[in-house]
């Protein structure tokens, strides 16, 4: 049987210790293509490069594995991957993104490079799968989630998923106790309040760092929110279509200005 | 009766036309606040500036109107203007963004400063509308929006906008024939296909410029593309929370990882 052809990018960069975690993992289910960003682009949502240049450079840092680092946002990694070095010729069987050094669950989807690197795959009908541990450290220990991460990359190659979804998976920080499970959730209701701290420069001019808390306003347990808390894997299908479809009715019904 | 307060923010910059449009016919409806990008920061979708620095600058560039410039991305100067400027002590009536020099229809939303900002509106459960014009060009003519501008804010002033919705709203460019009037659409099907254009620098190094063909797959009468070209002005209500509910219970029962 013919090896799956894995796509690897990430937010963090190519020099992180998430991706090369996951490069691991992948190494073993088929064959490994990365390109991924050559800084971190963390926090950069969807974005790609527009009215700038791109740069892509091979990159030997991963044993055995062909990849690239590329200048661009991790949506730009993804289409360079696809539409320049593979050509549009070989489609990836799967498009993986992370391990994402931080917690991508709940409102914080939006904000995620590493889920825009896998709803990039979905846009293109590319099963594709974020991978964020909920641990924001540099050194952080991703040996617990080497086994999950196989276990779902390999289902989602067996099952395939539904056009135009692409996973957010979260894992629990290592703690001493094993992690109890998957689990399939909703995205939590929960929001960033951020907090704007000043400083001064050393010529006199004010500038500012955000700072946000995190406030979770959902008491459902079946989100992603509860199911980190509770030391459960959580995998949230997310789609692209934006449409608020449950708001079409009233604002067909309510609005006056339609009939002017 | 207390006139609104209306946050104004876009992607192209405080000095493009587009705001300069949205700015104006916002003074007839309230009290405006702007705070907007001291750059031009299109594609950047929903970056959040994180690890660096932002500044904040007051601009005297809109006479008689209190605005800002600042050093983020449009999600930072929502968030700024909520947290820093507004102290959180008032809340705007609406947030409103753009009129963006270009299409945010279909897919384009995601990658959308524009929307991102009005997004950021919706989370802190704001009524929210973006702003666009499908004419890239950097004079383009805003002449027919404004009507529909007035219009389409007066009436989410009056009525609101369901929790959790943000408008994505596109004017088609400037016609001849005038515009035919306002659909509520739903997200087409579509999606870009990228093309990279090699070049060599003055040091003999590859670089790469990002260029994009539109694919429309959608065949549909009830979506922004099929608007836009029949010269109907377009409005997408959008959420943001991107669970694919339909997915759910198809991975709940088919995954064999899930009781293991």
């Amino acid at each position: 049987m013919k090896r799956p052809l894995i796509l690897v990018s990430n937010d963090d960069g190519i020099t992180s210790k998430g991706i090369r975690t996951l490069v691991n993992v992948m190494k073993r289910l088929g064959d490994v293509l990365v390109v991924a960003p050559d800084s971190p682009q963390s926090g950069m949502g969807h974005a790609i490069t527009v009215g700038e240049t791109l740069r892509l450079t091979e990159s030997f840092i991963f044993e055995g594995v062909k990849a690239y680092e590329c200048s661009g946002t991790p949506a730009d990694c993804v289409k360079m991957a696809r539409h320049f070095v593979l050509r549009d010729k070989v489609q990836p069987d799967v498009v993986v993104s992370g391990v994402n050094h931080g917690s991508n669950t709940s409102i914080s989807v939006l904000y995620s490079g590493t889920m825009s690197a896998a709803i990039e795959g979905a846009i293109e009908g590319t099963p594709a799968i974020g991978f964020s541990l909920c641990d924001f450290s540099h050194d952080a220990d991703f040996s617990h989630t080497e086994e999950y991460i196989y276990k779902i990359t390999k289902q989602v190659l067996d099952k395939g998923l539904q056009k135009g979804v692409a996973l957010n998976v979260n894992f629990p920080p290592k703690r001493a106790e094993a992690v109890k499970g998957i689990r399939i959730c909703r995205q939590a209701n929960a929001k960033w309040v951020e907090e704007f701290l000043e400083r001064i420069d050393p010529n006199g001019r004010k500038y500012y760092w955000m700072t946000g808390n995190f406030v979770n306003f959902d008491k459902g347990e079946d989100n992603d929110e509860w199911a980190i808390a509770n030391n459960y894997v959580s995998v949230v299908p997310c789609q692209f279509d934006l449409t608020a479809y449950s708001a079409l009715p009233t604002l067909n019904e309510d609005w006056e200005i339609l009939n002017q």
